[in-house]
């Protein structure tokens, strides 16, 4: 089936009717760089290679180009795919899913692996260090565990689906009840010291414990609840001005218009379309955004900031390190890090729309005649309400810590899964000052539960305190920011990232370039401060 | 450096920072449909399965995902990727095709091909029929020679597009000839009985030999050449309305409306733009067209129907054999006679205007004073020309048959390539009246040769011969194909298409196909008398 077919063959790229297909440009690439044919022979990227070192990055030359493809037809799915093409690319994400993970397992790379482990030193060392990591987390748990792991997701992803749309908590929990046994088993197989979570969030985000979590949400919970009280109390801010029927193309060149300017490189990458948004990439030469548009402007601008950031920090990676496995964002926290200091940070500052306003305005005169200070509080209006995807850069947390203290209970059996729902529903009361009247819109919002992932969701506020302690670094470095930002002055700030964040890489252990970029631990300070500060003045606290 | 982060997490999908990934829609549809895991397990796709046969089935099941993922990775490419990625996609592709090629030849396979050889009946004997045709065009050249070739593309390619831009023929000489030299080589790897060319040409069009292609050549050259210059002589057709500053928009929505009025099934497929228009394709499920929009109207009308051609095509292979070597259009040839079919003899037809000249004409008022026949005169100018891709239908085959004939000699070793030049040019003057001034307009033009693609030329020309031959065959069923075509109901036209030649697949030889779709083996009877009534009566002869 798979066949290209050319009008005229002017430049005949494949084809794969005939089995032939013509690797001139591709080989002319590969030739005239190293002299050689393919990366596979490209001695040197990463240091001089030993033996097991040359078979280890051969072999995962190979499977970052698996990585490369299940990307690719992950991309298309989700932004071009006609909706006749779904059956088919299931079976062929499975089939090369699966490749990859025979590739990557094989006894050739693990025993690759051992002999690099003892040969490699300086950047070779922490790629093999990641290489490492990967292969514990994919080699301990059995093929058989994953497998009934996979089959009861999708089982599960039906069920919960009924089950919000029906409000029946009681009809998913048997699934919910399985899927917190397997959870179990998970943690058993990848090993803890204090804590079963400890072995399921370390997937998400390497040496993180619930010891650290609970740490991390103690440091913020009092005052965030406090300040969203008080900001309950201060009266609503209507933004019913920010929406509208706006034109899709227009939000598209303005939203490109500010990724370029704060620093996407849109020659190494695009902006498409998608319904939930993301960012994917194959090199520091291709990364890309998608964004989506909505009666609330809001949605766009701020989507494609958020992606943005993930973007810069993926494009800032050191070309040397490009289709290895130093490559990319550090861990889940880091990069939320930077998509929430480009979305929150600079792109819901003030100074920010002291710039582009006006570009705003001029794109939609319907919002000619508000000020800065209008817009700015708009967009940054504060509402405790029970949707977590929905819900604004103050409240956030909180909607995870909720998360986060149901898994920690189920998992040990402090709490059962038959008393999830009213768990949830007092702590939305006691952190957020709502309740959910239905578990439709409380314990039954997220899909993460019905697929398992159980551990992920404090990354996402590791990502809001993070941003505000690395802008603190960065703010010694470079003088003033908001008066760069509203001149649309961002190449200091992205800049500082790119030296300090960005070019490292996986080189170091997340906990580690914390440290080395802030020179201190993870700390929720900055970020009390920051909020504080800017909610305090917003709402006249 | 692939990772994908989703704002929110509302859909998660695939991230491959942890090394996980979440299935369950896959999953879902799988375990949904077989009521068991994964391709690998769906007994009796193609027939009751025995074990050698259940074997090749499953390898050739992975070999196809690595083909899809290729594919979609040249689709990309050509349609979307941004310009910073083209060395990472060169490394991807180059990876993905020696797996895939591994994975093709490996033991396994060969031995399960071996096993079910003698296993297999009905459709599923065609279907290792297709496979051992493509074993053997994938074994029978060495490793060796297949890198030396691609290498010595890779190189000429260079070579060609200096020669080319700077009128050098001398300075591409060299290489050309090692070119024809490797060609030879492959030849005596592949075999062959009576001429040379027969084994290249095998591998494009599976059957023909130079024999068959110069009797096909002998049947046409004179009508033809005698029309073109009747042609000539009664003086040129001014197309010059047809040249504008048309939007690019319309022009997409113009084509999109045609495409899905001629049958290609948008809810199955999509168009997008690319420099040179191509149709490709991962299952009948998801089929898709590239056009391209030019001050010429006619670049993006006629290079869309052409591509819906090949996609409809496509788009009709039986669900039961898709994602299978029995899945798609049989060869070159036919899948031409396909495009062109709707290209030209329904597009480029004075009733298909009749339809749809109105429809244009309210997307672009400047064409509003044309009649029907103003028209359609202008869209079927002839012109002998120098430059191939620039051809009109009545020229094309004209110079197709000099490189054909050029080909021929220079692997017998009848021509240099020193006397290429001459031997082209003075070809040029006989058959189409018109000598070129410069090589770069005359055999420096195509990309063919540089790329080793020797053999390929003629199946252009057998696609035009067969549209006539299979039209004339498909008018015996369908009652007055103009009168349809003027009313805008194609749906005869492509169910007979359909049920004769696209559901049909791969299961036929190419030419046991052609006999029994048209109850004879290819015959330009139908093409001489149709091109010749048509062009006769338009220019008045």
């Amino acid at each position: 089936m798979v066949a290209v077919w050319l009008q005229g063959l002017e430049s005949p790229t494949f084809n794969l009717l005939t089995g032939l297909c013509n690797f001139s440009q591709i080989l002319k690439l590969i030739i005239r760089k190293d002299g050689v044919l393919g990366p596979r022979s490209e001695g040197g990227r990463l240091g001089v290679m030993s033996s097991a070192l040359k078979v280890l990055k051969e072999r995962m030359a190979d499977v970052n180009a698996l990585d490369s493809a299940i990307a690719m037809m992950d991309w298309d799915q989700q932004t071009y795919m006609p909706r006749g093409g779904v059956e088919a690319r299931a079976h062929h994400l499975e089939s090369l899913s699966k490749m990859r993970h025979e590739m990557f397992v094989a006894d050739e790379t693990q025993k690759a692996l051992e002999g690099a482990a003892k040969e490699a030193t300086g950047d070779d060392a922490a790629l093999v260090r990641v290489i490492d990591r990967d292969m514990k987390l994919s080699t301990k748990l059995p093929v058989e565990l994953v497998a009934r792991k996979a089959k009861l997701a999708a089982i599960a992803h039906e069920d919960w689906v009924a089950a919000r749309s029906k409000n029946d908590f009681a009809g998913f929990m048997p699934t919910l009840e399985q899927m917190f046994d397997i959870a179990r088993e998970e943690a058993e197989c990848l090993g803890y010291t204090d804590h079963i979570y400890d072995a399921l969030t370390d997937q998400y985000e390497e040496g993180m414990t619930a010891a650290d979590w609970k740490k991390m949400y103690e440091s913020i919970k009092g005052p965030q609840v406090e300040l969203v009280k008080a900001i309950a109390n201060a009266g609503p801010v209507d933004d019913s001005r920010l929406v509208g029927d706006w034109d899709k193309n227009k939000q598209s060149e303005f939203t490109e218009m500010i990724a370029k300017a704060v620093g996407f490189d849109f020659n190494r990458g695009r902006q498409d379309t998608a319904p939930h948004p993301f960012c994917t990439g194959w090199s520091v030469g291709d990364i890309r955004l998608t964004t989506r548009y909505k009666p609330y402007i809001g949605s766009a601008i701020f989507g494609t900031l958020h992606e943005a950031g993930h973007g810069m920090y993926e494009q800032g990676s050191p070309e040397a390190w490009d289709l290895t496995a130093l490559a990319g964002g550090v861990s889940l926290g880091m990069h939320e890090s930077q998509s929430r200091t480009w979305e929150n940070i600079v792109g819901r500052s003030r100074a920010f729309w002291v710039r582009f306003l006006p570009d705003l305005q001029r794109t939609f005169p319907a919002l000619a005649d508000l000020s800065v200070d209008q817009f700015y509080k708009m967009i940054n209006k504060v509402q405790p309400s029970l949707i977590r995807v929905e819900a604004d850069e103050l409240t956030y947390n909180l909607h995870t810590l909720v998360r986060f203290e149901i898994e920690c209970d189920v998992l040990t059996g402090a709490l059962k899964v038959k008393d999830m729902p009213e768990a949830w529903n007092s702590k939305y009361e006691e952190y957020l000052g709502i309740r959910p009247s239905t578990d439709s819109e409380g314990c039954l919002q997220d899909v993460h539960w019905s697929q398992g992932s159980i551990g992920y969701f404090p990354t996402y506020s590791m990502g809001n305190i993070l941003s505000y302690q690395i802008w603190n670094s960065l703010s010694k470095d470079v003088k003033n920011p908001d008066e760069l930002i509203a001149k649309g002055e961002f190449e200091p700030i992205l800049s500082w990232l790119q030296k300090n964040i960005y070019s490292q890489g996986k080189k170091f252990t997340p906990k580690e370039l914390i440290q080395n970029a802030t020179g201190e631990p993870m700390n929720a300070k900055y970020y009390l401060d920051g909020l504080g500060a800017k909610y305090r003045a917003l709402y006249g606290l």
